[in-house]
């Protein structure tokens, strides 16, 4: 209740007690791991749908889906649009395809059109999708992000199930709350905290990635282990010529704890949406999201956060806060997947920290974009991270040098 | 846990049980009740947004504000635009404007044009807005729900703060989780649940309000009482009079209760963000959807309510529901708040209920619009509903001639 002056009419006089509102929202959500998702006998997806009606009042009949394919699927040709039309025929108990599967281009490019999630929607309201439909994204992290956001604001939340084709976006984003597309030269402007219906995990789609998606998606697993857990480190560490050569079971693993690492996280902050102090595990990535755009997206992310880690934990030892031995393997490791741990563009402009193409430039970046107060992620030891809210360039230089020194670029 | 085909070879088996995610997000936010909210001395705007900081490492210094008015607003003049500049100089250790207040178009045509999210997310951006900044809307339900979309999807969220303009605004919308906008020539089509960070209801705004808005909030105090407190369904009977002849300490009452109730239905539900079977209170929503509609607008959406709920009881009453005595009782408290029951579009096409102008059509758009099945609130006692699943258009023709009757058009 707020007092107020004396200059009112006394019938004017606001005396009513404020009117608290409290409630939470709970959300759960499961992911599964199968092989061959549209295999017409695979029940997966159809059994997730069919689930859902025990506890929806509004449900009779199959229910209503829209299906988004990443253009960027290795062979996105008529085979998978076929089998998802084929097993949606098989299934029409209990799902309908409301109109055929589309196709959207790949990769960051499907976050910065405006006029692709107007067509999405589009479809959606073409399609009368409702609260009590489906969208299908399947693809990679961009392309969730994409069509995430898109079934997100229609009628304030269609439900979506992720069905994540990389490495990258099935051990991390992919099992994640949040959607997003650029906007104003800025990636993730625009977006919001979304839980998915349901995530769907295909590792038959792995098979058809390149060696650099297959090995970038790795990269995010190494940082999870190091803030989380040192035994999933030292696995990673053990397997990590296996993974190189492209080992599915070795692969299946790190996905797999990467995933479940991560959901933790979120599950377990006490602030899944981000609306206090908590904070995604951003480990390495000041300097990744950075060197993503000194070298004009050359450098991949997976392949950026790989850099970015080995920078942070090179800085950790250099300040003394990570001993020699554990810094060592971390490199090893890296280097094992088969990352290359340097880049010419991390040693341009160090002078000058606020030069426009200065590495340095992503602190103050960061920086905003966390609101204020600098964080950044540091490492004590294998499994336990700080975090610091001051740096020091010098020894950052330092750290860049010996980099450089280290692992020269052929 | 899917088990697979034995036509996949023995390493790409999938032997991984699936992962829950299960957690809770807390909401909390406070309704105010202030006289003159941008009156120099007023501390309760700075307040509240200083009462954030407790809680916030990320905060130091001043927060960063940015203003968005309702054009629709009486008199939007100067003086309000000087008041506010005035206020953010005066409190200017707690607050920063980011930049002068916006105008933005009043009413429905604020929520058909894309451009203007676009435009104000633009301005969020050039003035740094964070997750940890504050937009503060003013303006009635449209401009509230427009400006609560934009600053909901940037930052995935930059935190609301709503002062509502209207009777409507300030005892239903604005109190609420949802924001939306039109697209594809549907109303809300999208939007998000986003509560807001706080609320501030300024009777002030009250006073230059046209009699028609004055008038039209007060069909949703009726609608809330008759379904949740026969109580303030009594107080408002006996207020009519005073409410029509607009008496400010009346209004306060309406709008508190109004406000109050609709927060613990939304707060009470065990399902605030409508993801399983909940429904907003939509009683007489129905008809008054479809008539707004009918009438190309002319007909405003309180008044439209009015009718809608006049139809409802009157059929309640004819279908032997509901007494007579509490009928009669409910129909003269609203003509006594001045509103018209019965509007000639009402009876058009009554023999063809898939006719585009007939009112029927609203209920085949009800369903859809929940998805599948229809459900309507009936009424059976002051404070007590009751949900219908079918209804019978017989009764519902004879209850319109009755209103016909009774009311007629001058």
């Amino acid at each position: 209740m707020i007092a107020i002056g004396s200059q009112l009419k006394p019938n004017l006089k606001v005396d009513l007690p404020s009117i608290q509102q409290t409630f939470s929202v709970p959300f759960q959500y499961q992911v599964h791991f199968t092989h061959g998702l549209f295999q017409i006998h695979n029940p997966l997806l159809a059994d997730v749908i069919d689930a859902s009606s025990s506890h929806n009042p509004f449900s009779s009949g199959p229910k209503k889906i829209m299906v988004i394919i990443d253009g960027g699927i290795a062979k996105p040709d008529q085979k998978l649009l076929q089998q998802i039309t084929d097993y949606a025929s098989y299934h029409s108990d209990r799902i309908t395809l409301t109109q055929a599967p589309v196709l959207v281009p790949g990769g960051e490019a499907s976050k910065n059109d405006p006029a692709l999630i107007e067509q999405l929607q589009r479809s959606m309201d073409a399609g009368k999708l409702c609260r009590h439909s489906y969208v299908i994204a399947i693809g990679g992290g961009a392309v969730l992000d994409m069509a995430g956001y898109a079934a997100a604001t229609a009628h304030r939340g269609i439900r979506l199930i992720r069905v994540p084709t990389t490495v990258l976006s099935q051990n991390d984003s992919g099992v994640g709350v949040k959607n997003s597309i650029n906007a104003f030269g800025k990636k993730n402007f625009l977006g919001t905290f979304a839980p998915p219906f349901a995530v769907l995990n295909d590792f038959a789609f792995l098979e058809s990635l390149g060696d650099r998606d297959w090995r970038g998606g790795t990269a995010e697993a190494i940082k999870v282990s190091l803030l989380k857990d040192a035994d999933f480190f030292e696995r990673i560490e053990r397997d990590a010529t296996l993974l190189n050569r492209r080992d599915m079971v070795a692969m299946q693993h790190l996905i797999y704890e990467c995933a479940r690492l991560h959901m933790h996280h979120i599950g377990n902050s006490g602030d899944p949406f981000e609306m206090g102090s908590s904070r995604p595990l951003d480990f390495g990535h000041w300097a990744a999201h950075r060197l993503e755009f000194l070298t004009d997206y050359r450098i991949r992310h997976g392949e950026a956060v790989a850099i970015g880690l080995a920078l942070d934990v090179t800085y950790s030892y250099l300040i003394g806060l990570l001993d020699k031995a554990p810094w060592r393997r971390i490199l090893n490791t890296l280097t094992a997947l088969g990352f290359e741990l340097y880049a010419p563009e991390l040693s341009s402009h160090l002078d000058d920290p606020s030069h426009p193409r200065s590495l340095f430039k992503g602190l103050q970046e960061f920086r905003e974009h966390l609101g204020g107060q600098l964080t950044i992620m540091l490492l004590q030891s294998i499994g336990q991270g700080l975090e610091v809210h001051e740096v020091d360039f010098g020894h950052y230089r330092e750290a860049i040098a010996l980099l450089a020194e280290l692992y020269p670029v052929n």
